[in-house]
């Protein structure tokens, strides 16, 4: 088994990082490797999050069974769920369209209905982009939100001790593209960006860590586990209603939470409908290990650079 | 002969601004319609400007033909493109990049190479983006850049009987991907972003309106004069070496600056070794009309939603 955070993506993005060569200069408060990077303006009370997120077609999305609305609500859903896993608020979206073959220009008119619907509910204004043709559908999200200034919140901030949890069930949307119909198929289609939720974690239970769940939990722990420098050790997670634990573990899109906070930390079993499940805690150790019931979990969240769906 | 700017992409992003709706609101001051977005944030002494720009496989380039150094400096360059053309300084850009199947670890990180190149020279941090798999590589990039409040160029702010200027000559880049070789094709894989010169127009000339050239004069301009609410006569623009009229004038891809003055401000020949030459005068008129040496001139620039290259 390859370990997927150190192969793959992972190690192209480390790559493009090291050469990057990212320092604290230019109003860049934090760059490569989080959800989002933090841009701070002289003046301003608040930091901007911005963040970037491709739909690919016949990776992220088919053209014969995903409703173009549904491929515009899931491109900014992405990006408005980095928005919420930094405990933003969205501002600003363009999106850039490389539209395919299949993609006339009705559909495109309903790919922007979907994607305008959720900006409308969100408070996100749709400020530009970019349109070109290409032989298959790609969309490029970018998402522009806003945080107080220094309190965003970071997947590399959790602290041994620290108690890990979840918003919501996992594995709904594997279990939708499993079956392609049901609720599960409409959770596939209609994420809901954890918006309130990232404030609240940030305002309210001060949470020390967070990152949204878009690889699939075993790799997005890791993930956070790695750059805390910790390891993790969980229980088998809340599953959507049908989802295996398979699926719940390793599924990615589910567009949850995950976050930490210290052991005394007051967090409701619900909020806003949705439930906030503690699994387990940070703790001293190899940096980047997951530990599920005290066995090691590999990490086969979705890796582009390794996997092909 | 169909009109460009009333039909293909010009009919279509025309409908999305229209559902988007934008208003003056959540601190967008300008948003579909402009080389950039323009953000302003509370207490902030500088407006963001905001562009992201799609480079598609087969379209923008070829992998047989085109370096991966050239893919990711011209990746850069068009949106550096964007910030020069509003009179702004360059502060961080993202990169999402589908890589497609052609594209291997050593591909891509020679496209990350020429990016950097490009982005350390003009004080561009990369921040972030994403990276995934696709059938065909294409490259979205997001370029965030400032420019003092209020005062960025725009292309909506001509009046009548400004003058009309060009920076560079005309068609190198449509000339260089005839030939395929030889100095055209240098200025072709390696675009020089106009940011001195584009901060020296808002600072020092105080033009009043500005955009690059990215697809084409005659669709340019018919898009500058368009927004203006004016119609543009012009005489023939300075050509490369070796281009052709209809390349000066129709081809796309050179990213030089276009801009108006008023009639007697003060603009140099040259600005940092290149020449800015007036090709002509805004008026009243049919709004978007273009005239070359008295008779009406098509806007053949390129479309994607009606061109195939």
């Amino acid at each position: 088994m390859r370990d997927a955070a150190a192969s793959g993506e992972g190690e192209i993005l480390e790559g493009i990082r090291r050469r990057a060569a990212v320092e604290r200069r230019g109003g860049l408060v934090l760059g490569i490797g989080d959800d989002c990077a933090i841009f701070r303006q002289r003046g301003a009370r608040e930091d901007l999050l911005l963040t970037t997120d491709l739909l690919v077609e016949d990776v992220h999305f088919r053209h014969d069974t995903h409703p173009p609305e549904a491929v515009g609500h899931r491109a900014l859903a992405r990006g408005l769920s980095d928005i919420a896993a930094m405990g933003g608020t969205p501002r600003i979206c363009l999106l850039s369209l490389a539209a395919g073959e299949r993609a006339d220009a009705r559909w495109i008119a309903r790919l922007y209905d979907g994607l305008l619907r959720l900006a409308r509910r969100t408070g996100t204004i749709l400020a530009g982009g970019d349109l070109a043709r290409a032989e298959k559908t790609a969309c490029d999200i970018v998402v522009v939100g806003a945080v107080p200034r220094g309190r965003a919140l970071r997947r590399d901030r959790a602290r041994a001790g620290d108690a890990i949890y979840v918003s919501g069930r996992l594995g709904g949307s594997a279990l939708g593209l499993e079956k392609g119909a049901g609720r599960a198929w409409v959770r596939h289609l209609h994420p809901e960006p954890r918006l309130r939720l990232g404030v609240f974690l940030r305002e309210h239970v001060r949470a020390s860590a967070a990152m949204d769940l878009s690889d699939g939990l075993s790799l997005d722990l890791r993930r956070m586990a790695l750059a805390s420098g910790l390891e993790a050790a969980i229980e088998p997670p809340p599953r959507f209603p049908g989802a295996s634990l398979e699926q719940a573990l390793h599924g990615g899109e589910d567009y949850e939470l995950l976050f930490t906070a210290r052991p005394r930390a007051k967090v409701p079993a619900r909020f806003g409908g949705v439930p906030l499940t503690r699994i387990g805690a940070m703790r001293q150790g190899q940096a980047g290990a997951v530990y599920l019931s005290d066995r090691p979990l590999a990490a086969l969240g979705y890796d582009h650079f390794r996997d092909s769906r």
